[in-house]
């Protein structure tokens, strides 16, 4: 059994948990939060809920810490720093600095020892290996990613984060048009306005400075800047009612040719139910492989871009070549 | 430069000839056939084509052997026999046979020190890859695949090892109401039977006995016997009119569940203008892939679920998580 703790119990803490229990050789042995682990109630019996600091020293009960915080501020920080004591998996998905995360975490876990594999999850992770294994079959190509219609966790949170804001919820919505020219193979050059809009539902602080907060959403760096972007006010109620789950999905489309005239067209697709809980599932895998990868005596940042497809699984290669091949 | 060789330059030889002028870091040093090296023009100018026994001696000038026959006969027999000499690649496809097949090619290339990848291509390959990653991130869920309409290699092959063949083409067409079925997330248990059906369209040598042949095709294990299967023989003529182009494609549809009630579709899907330049260029990436594997030491039989993506690719590492992550 593979022993997992969890830092971070929002969303992703509780998906990663629900992946947990449909993963037969790892187990929950600790759920780690910055609040007062008093406050906290989690859906796993008999699991432990321990305050973030008792981390800070190894714990023997935990061979991969998988850590469920947010990209904007929460993992830059906290993935280098627990790289340094455990192997660590991270969903960091500002697509824009993970290069200098990659070299953070990536110092971090050699001195260490450990293995940190970060930017898991589905974008960044299964549509990066869609692209990447996409590119390297047909190198004279174009891959085009589309987005939703869904909820962004990373986009919602860097919302929340702004002065005056109780909480909001972000829907990225893939535009038409630009879906349809893609599918019918026509490799439209199209602008990150063109492909996407974004919608945020926020709820403000009262007396909150609604123009501002609307200026700070749009003009937002990476986020939103780039984007057509709509901002409701809303109360707490109809957020509630209204935007309580977090669906999302979406598709590479790949179009590439191996000769004059000879066009492949290579789709990858998600319908996700829950973001957060198939995010959850891909840590997962992602944490089976961490802690082979350490108990080969392999240390460094690592993105799903290294793993071999079988460190994820929990099957062996023997059936995995039987059944699956 | 990664220096190949091709063995076979039947459809599958051409498509990675044709791959390979794609493919940037990578040059056709020969091509080998068992037939008359004379009776060959291909289509690269400047590249020679020699006769396969000039292969039984290692050659300088290949440091993959890319292995372009059938899975039938061909295979079983030639892959094990190079992979004592070179790093090779297969795109053995007799999905019974793969165990056996793998334990083959392993024990000569780890006697010899080489990397034998087998049973690249879209399926096997591709589509099992995608049935791997889906498994490894939810385990609880089914995968379904779905193949064509297109004309198979390894099926038509199969039909034309007959006697009496002269000609064959095959073509796997997925039954539309399983396949809705799926797609609506019905889950349901289907046959091999419902999934598909097979139709062939056979020349036959002049007085053959086309009941026979008829039922050869039909009850032939592994490949017919548990489908519907439709031949209609034809002439040459209307073969080479209305069956020349070998279109393929399918999709692998994966449902899966990661808590009570909440479901995720997942759906890899190829369309595919040519089956052999598609299946081609997936061999040379995993030729680049098996050259970086033998560079650093390692030997033995691998299929693509051992290979870390950024094996296949091009591009450098740094680029991939800079551009594709």
């Amino acid at each position: 059994m593979i022993k997992i703790g969890i830092l971070g119990y929002g969303n992703l803490g509780r998906g990663v948990e629900a992946a947990i229990r449909k993963n037969p050789d790892v187990e929950l042995t600790g759920v780690y939060t910055r609040r007062d682990p008093g406050s906290l109630k989690i859906a796993s019996e008999g699991v432990p809920v321990r305050h973030a600091d008792e981390l800070l020293t190894k714990r023997g009960d935990i061979d991969v810490l998988i850590i469920c915080g947010g990209s904007a501020t929460d993992l830059p920080v906290m993935t280098p720093k627990y790289a340094a004591i455990y192997n660590v998996i991270d969903s960091f998905d500002t697509h824009a600095k993970i290069p200098e995360h990659f070299s953070n975490v990536d110092k971090a876990a050699k001195a260490a020892g450990t293995i940190g594999v970060i930017s898991c999850g589905w974008d960044p992770g299964m549509f990066s290996l869609s692209r990447v294994y996409a590119d390297s079959i047909l190198p004279d190509g174009s891959a085009y990613t589309f987005w939703g219609k869904g909820v962004s966790q990373g986009h919602s949170d860097a919302v929340r984060r702004i002065e005056g804001v109780v909480d909001a919820r972000q829907y990225t919505i893939p535009v038409e048009k630009a879906l349809d020219a893609v599918r019918s193979g026509q490799n439209p050059e199209l602008t990150t306005r063109e492909k996407h809009t974004r919608e945020c539902f926020v709820v403000a602080e009262e007396g909150a400075d609604k123009a501002k907060i609307e200026s700070e959403i749009k003009n937002m760096p990476n986020y939103f800047a780039d984007y057509d972007t709509t901002v409701h006010f809303i109360s707490a109620e109809e957020m509630k009612r209204d935007h309580s789950g977090l669906p999302h999905g979406g598709s590479v489309i790949y179009s590439g040719t191996s000769s004059e005239g000879t066009t492949h067209v290579i789709e990858y697709s998600l319908k996700l139910d829950s973001n957060p809980e198939f995010t959850g599932a891909v840590l997962v895998a992602a944490a089976r492989a961490a802690f082979r990868l350490n108990s080969e005596g392999l240390s460094g940042a690592k993105t799903l871009f290294d793993i071999p497809p079988v460190y994820l699984s929990s099957r062996t290669p023997d059936e995995l070549r039987k059944s699956f091949l």
